[in-house]
């Protein structure tokens, strides 16, 4: 069980996601800026670096969209779904153009597979949080 | 004239949007971003803090969406446009649901009168992107 | 295994830190940026918001320092240690503050008690990197 | 006048630090911040890009330490000296090295001399601010 569970289970409001789905958003996205972060310093290690620019371009755009995005879903006591659905649909789109990069990149690069790997997770859980939000 | 504008006019490739709507953009972003940490954080120090808590909440989403976008606007070297709208697409609304909120407010705080104005500048900046993008 | 081990143990360069230090101290940084984001959002939401006013601010402060240093330290490519320090000095203080001001309202709230767990671990995990740059 | 000036001299309450050099540090680190996204980025579409490794990751670096350390300036409410204190070291550091790397190739890349220019003045400015801080 994460912290972001442990602590959402004792907000003092109602939240304005289901518990399950929102958790799971809050850690995919955080966990994407970090994968997204690494694999772009990665990338930049590599021999073939000229190869692998589009992807570092992509995965520091989805690093920074994921960690506005798992705060602006933190935030619950004044939740405001118009600013999370919007925060949400750039993550989706985010995580899909930086998972299909790396999936160019994973046969030669491992750090590219698990990134694209995690950018699918993420992609999911925020389409997950957004279907929840629409209930 | 801005160091955004500075660096662009040097950049090595062509820019995915037109560089004036884009400086204009991504200095607005930038501007945004502090104001709201700044009001949110002016929110805090004043006697009616349990009034102003749904401001403080819209100003701290605010900010971290317009750090986001300003830095998807500031990468041209490989610049993906359907990335760049959905970023702009969320500013617009996380400044708009913070500029009515401050405007709420403009009358007792001068700072949020000041905030409200950034965010409808950052908001129209961000508009004018998305329509140079699209052109 | 988190994703930030699984991606470091593929990095085409040598690590500046011994590698079970750093993952420690970069998932400690992320688990912290989120948790310190979701206690000041749960302080705001409580009836007695005016008395978590000096909780609200260090959270946040802690918060953004700890998203700088995670990412500081999860880029390995060209480590340089000077930074990687004065960014993990940073870090122990803003957590080591923001613990001890949770622990302050860890008896009314369990939000400041369970992120106050998070900042002493994270305090630590940074302590312990320090030292590993240094040997 | 910048947005900074204008809502600090709304605060409700007394500021930590003297307003002028405040308010040129947050400037400062605000733009340094924007510089360094915007030096990463034209870096790496440079055709020399495999010398340019170490000027991104400095610039990465630079700019994420400069919106924390800008973000716990503009945060006056409830201030904690040593908390602004050890971000501002981490700023100072950050920048030297960032306009060092970037003085190395600014005659070859304009974007590097403008970046080492803005760099240089950030490091004044947070070292402005910590003498101001001390006095």
């Amino acid at each position: 069980m994460s912290h972001a569970q442990q602590i959402l289970e004792t907000h003092p409001r109602t939240l304005g996601t289901p518990l399950g789905p929102l958790v799971a958003c809050i850690d995919a996205c955080f966990d994407c800026a970090q994968s997204c972060t690494s694999c772009a310093d990665a990338d930049l290690g590599e021999p073939d670096v000229e190869t692998m620019i589009r992807c570092i371009a992509l995965c520091d755009n989805c690093s920074d969209i994921c960690i506005s995005t798992g705060r602006v879903l933190t935030r619950q006591t004044e939740f405001v779904p118009e600013v999370a659905r919007v925060a949400l649909q750039a993550c989706i789109e985010a995580c899909r153009q930086c998972g299909d990069e790396c999936e160019r990149h994973a046969q030669e690069h491992e750090h590219c597979r698990i990134c694209e790997e995690v950018c699918r997770t993420c992609e999911k859980a925020c389409n997950d949080a957004l279907t929840a939000l629409a209930a």
